[in-house]
């Protein structure tokens, strides 16, 4: 998946191209940024997304500028980037984060069968937290008609990661300042139930696993 | 900062246009998405950033294929997302997530001047950790050269912000499915010391406080 486009220019070492290290990194994130042209204008728009195998989804009400832009058929690019911890060197100079980061070039081309379009949110739901498909009520044919889901082939992609401690410069090692790595993640909080829930319902299995197994 | 392209169009009610409220969400989030135009083709690549005032900066090696387009004065679409939230609904169709982001759109500018270089990084710094600029190492001459800093003025810029609980449709409260939200927030974990730091180091005070509140 190395081209022009995707190869990792600053720090090449940083870079990766093989499928598995991208999907781990699309699968460990739940927001993506899609970039795209419009009218010579840069566009970026965060979104939630799915993946199936090769593909990635996204979804959004049918009526959205995004989609309407995307329906036809422009060229995008879409970034994950998930943020690992704050590297704190001797100097300001040397000071970085860890990441993993995907980058994903390509055209986005609209699902139009029924069945695909289903599976596809399917895999969107399960994406955000896994078994809650079944657990909830599924679309019906007006909500699935209301959605507009595009698929975009994991292709033109590479991965980014920066991992470890600060690198500083060799004479900076000595001096009398702190330095390392402090760890950032996305955890997840106590569930809050919907003031309308009726007391009897308890949190499903989904949400227990999620919670303590987070990311 | 309402212009046709920073107004909020899908769920008019989320967007919000007053500095305060943008200036709130990029000081609370430490990786933007810069998307930009090369030959017709979107490039969007996720990097830290500082903001002083009602300007942003990012930074990075002259040398960086991002800088070297950028310096050219092209027009950047930058955002940033924070994800507070997993929403979930007793429908598949209207789960949705918490979140707060920034679309900002402008032309960047090169920092030249070296005290407003200086100025800049100090920002960029104290904005991944408050304090740390005074503990560590300040950039020398020659970093500050090897440095490219841009700025982007927070003119036109809008947020979008979605809080609470699912907006389940009508029929569905009566369902017998759980509904809630799921707090999400990047959370810091213990400081990890480089391998190389004198055992009479201790943990400074920027990075005990930051422990101690995170975001």
């Amino acid at each position: 998946m190395k081209t022009n486009k995707t190869q990792v220019k600053r720090v090449p070492k940083r870079g990766h191209y093989d499928f598995e290290t991208v999907a781990k990194i699309l699968d460990a994130g739940l927001v993506c940024q899609i970039g795209f042209v419009v009218d010579g204008h840069p566009f970026v728009i965060p979104t939630a997304y799915g993946r199936m195998g090769r593909h990635l989804y996204i979804h959004g009400a049918s009526a959205s500028r995004m989609l309407k832009s995307l329906l036809s058929g422009i060229e995008v690019c879409l970034t994950v980037t998930l943020l690992d911890g704050l590297v704190l060197a001797r100097s300001a100079y040397h000071h970085s984060m860890n990441y993993r980061s995907v980058v994903l070039f390509g055209t986005a081309q609209p699902v139009a069968d029924p069945a695909e379009k289903m599976t596809a949110l399917k895999a969107f739901t399960e994406h955000v937290m896994k078994g809650r498909w079944d657990e909830v009520r599924s679309p019906t044919k007006e909500e699935l008609a209301a959605t507009c889901v595009l698929s975009l082939p994991i292709t033109e992609a590479s991965a980014k990661i920066r991992t470890g401690p600060p690198i500083d410069a060799a004479a900076d090692y000595d001096l009398d300042i702190w330095a390392g790595v402090v760890p950032l993640a996305l955890k997840p909080g106590n569930p809050i139930a919907d003031s309308r829930l009726s007391s009897h319902i308890s949190i499903p299995k989904s949400i227990e696993t999620y919670a303590q197994y987070g990311f």
